[in-house]
């Protein structure tokens, strides 16, 4: 059972962040989408200049990325300080009544320090079925808030995580789906998936299972986005109404059919 | 007119924030207070640390701190990032439903940049008395959310200013007055104002305004309390109830009459 009212979660990456032009307008088109929406964002190029400016090394294991203590410092400092707090006087100078949060702010996202086996991940926070707090979530959008969320988490001990903004976008969309008519919008720098990845004007407007299916086993997914989109088709399947994939600077066409990215249906 | 349930305001500063066995400590009392509470902090050394590895130098005109664009950002990052969300996470530790919060979230602060006269103080925030929404603070109280601030304000066109920790606690608590029964607590590292400044055990319990005028007239208050005390007394006569200034230490004592710092009344 939902509510009338439909919820757009959005996540914007780095990209989207820093490019100052592109973020002011996005964050008009956000401000007029209707009904209840919640931003999450991703970091950008902020952290990485601050860590490199404090001579904090960038510690990788097997390409993944490790959050020292160090580096926890960091990512709190400019996810949920500088980028969350800018987005948000930036919304509210729009007339938008943005909220800036992390996780530990009113309990709302609860994660879990990845267990140790062969690699040490350091500060990373891994989410559960538990993990979102939807009734705290709830209150706040009734309130007329408009929830923006780091990717910063805690684990309810007093310890503050890093938590993939992707993730922490997906688990969102999956349990406000319980109570809304909810809808995942990734915005990045491409314009959606494309059929021929060297013509960015063949975008797929809509792919479904059986499409997907299709698509993967002709060779025609990309492998980089193959993730992402095995993940979109999770929240699906998890009661998510609709997953789109499009560019940031086309959000004010997502009314359109087919005008804005690829959106992906079960 | 005001509501049954009292509000508590307090603010802490840097020396509270610096040690974490009394944080630890405090943040528990805090969260042990009954009523409604709100609390605003400041900033402490890790702001002086950051920009001192960062080589910004800290800018004085006639004693006073200037902020410049590359100081906010420290600030923003300090202040409404790394201390904000450590302190949340750690009330949350304590079953405190804390929400951390710039006064750009929710549009809760809207402060006035100052302006140039004869000193530019950069992006400093000064507030008057429309610049507290005390309607969105009021529902997250109602919603049982405790607010805790940093004092990075906006100017609802989207720049962030620096303010003042103290202003912004008196400002609270003046407003919310108007609401409830309101009670403004200053936690710092003394135990409250002293009659004999090298006896740590001569705080004064209570002073009102004719004692005020008889301590200052013997010369018995230090010059650097005064405006702290001028400014406690302005509070008063704008309708908070009582100010108590105390040692941080000491707040599980404050429901004690004479034993939690010392009680300001008119």
């Amino acid at each position: 059972m939902t509510l009338a009212e439909p919820l757009s979660v959005i996540k914007i990456g780095g990209n989207v962040i820093d490019h100052s032009e592109n973020l002011y307008e996005f964050l008009k088109d956000f401000t007029e989408l209707e009904g209840y929406k919640i931003l999450v964002h991703g970091g950008g190029k902020a952290a990485t200049k601050l860590s490199d400016d404090l001579g904090i090394e960038a510690k990788l294991i097997e390409g993944r990325r490790i959050t020292g203590i160090e580096s926890l410092r960091v990512v709190t400092m400019v996810y949920a300080g500088l980028i969350n707090k800018n987005l948000v006087a930036q919304l509210q100078a729009h007339h938008c009544n943005a909220i800036g949060l992390s996780g530990a702010d009113g309990n709302l996202i609860k994660a879990v320090k990845r267990p140790v086996k062969t690699v040490d991940y350091g500060f990373v926070g891994d989410l559960d079925e538990n993990s979102i707090n939807f009734n705290q979530i709830q209150k706040l959008l009734e309130a007329d808030f408009v929830p923006v969320f780091s990717a910063i988490t805690h684990d309810g001990k007093g310890q503050l995580l890093n938590t993939n903004a992707d993730t922490v976008a997906s688990a969102i969309a999956i349990v406000m789906a319980k109570l809304y008519e909810t809808r995942l919008i990734y915005c990045f720098e491409k314009k959606g998936v494309l059929a021929d990845i060297t013509d960015h004007t063949s975008v797929i407007p809509e792919i479904n299972t059986e499409k997907y299916t299709a698509l993967k086993a002709e060779g025609l997914i990309n492998n980089g986005m193959i993730p992402k989109m095995d993940n979109a088709f999770s929240t699906l399947h998890h009661g998510v109404k609709e997953v789109i994939i499009g560019d940031a600077k086309d959000l004010k066409e997502v009314k359109k059919a087919g005008k804005f990215g690829t959106k992906l249906v079960l």
